[in-house]
């Protein structure tokens, strides 16, 4: 008995496991997807709330820093904006 | 009585609300990074098993393309390849 489909091996593929990764792949990126389609919603959720995106995204940023990271790009910045006189 | 905290209320921001929705977009964060570490692990395992990554992630990038699209990507493409002399 022969096989036909995807079990087939031309070009020496084994094309049954090839399209398997290939699934599993785009699986993933299919709930990633959702997944970012959820986050805008909350994003969206939070415009509708008076948020203001730009800020709500910084502070999304800044968080997923380590404090000593943040720290220090506080202190640089800060001494950037000094020698440039943009002291608040 | 008074609470303190989250639910205090600094500059007309409510710190709670604020605070939810920061937490829902950092918990979609963590599992969009899990996702993309599955994907990778399928890559790595797909790459144990001999196969070539960068034509794997070439064939996910055209199965994502439509059908019509991508046609006419291959079409535009043989142009240019013709009329450059790129006739294999």
């Amino acid at each position: 008995m022969t096989t036909i489909g995807d079990n087939s091996n031309p070009g020496g593929i084994a094309a049954g496991q090839l399209r398997s990764l290939v699934e599993r792949i785009e699986s993933i990126e299919a709930e990633i997807k959702e997944r970012n389609r959820d986050k805008s919603g909350v994003y969206q959720e939070a415009k509708g709330a008076g948020y203001d995106l730009k800020a709500l995204r910084e502070i999304v940023r800044i968080r997923r820093q380590a404090p000593d990271e943040r720290q220090e790009h506080e202190t640089i910045l800060d001494l950037y904006k000094n020698a440039l006189g943009m002291v608040a």
